[in-house]
């Protein structure tokens, strides 16, 4: 596989590890979310500074508010990370 | 790194491996794009019957249409990816 197949792999991979906690594999609940990025960004959560901070984190990613955070709602947290990871920003403030 | 770290890295090294090839490393020009495609996602290109069917899917992945695919429009082709290669609609589709 491609480094790019990989990567897509990985993602969908562990999108579904925590959606299918509780049964319900297409989406990610706020305990299923908290526990992913305890486990998988642990420093993400280590710089907020109460617990508070983590609830806002967590519902800024449910985009529409229902609650949970789908597979298209977890890759915009993708993306925002990637767009950290390497200090690129998007083209309009290029 | 936690997988959900080495696939974004991988996403990141990625982009920015085929999108620095002309000098402007935030963003993948027409020839980059089908480069990295045809690198990374043989198959996908490989279904596509001529040439007009690869040019309509380079100038999908270009969402705001200005001729170039940046990071977010490359993450946008990434979750599609991920939905087809898991089967995993978005919740609309629940």
């Amino acid at each position: 596989m491609t480094n790019l197949q990989v990567s897509i792999c990985l993602l969908v991979d562990t999108f579904q590890k925590y959606a299918s906690e509780d049964g319900k594999e297409h989406t990610l609940s706020k305990s299923e979310v908290k526990k992913l990025l305890q486990q998988e960004l642990p420093e993400m959560l280590s710089g907020a500074k109460n617990q508070k901070d983590v609830d806002e984190l967590i519902k800024g990613l449910d985009v529409d508010g229902d609650g949970e955070v789908d597979f298209i709602e977890f890759m915009i947290l993708v993306a925002s990370l990637g767009c950290a990871f390497r200090g690129l920003l998007p083209k309009k403030g290029k």
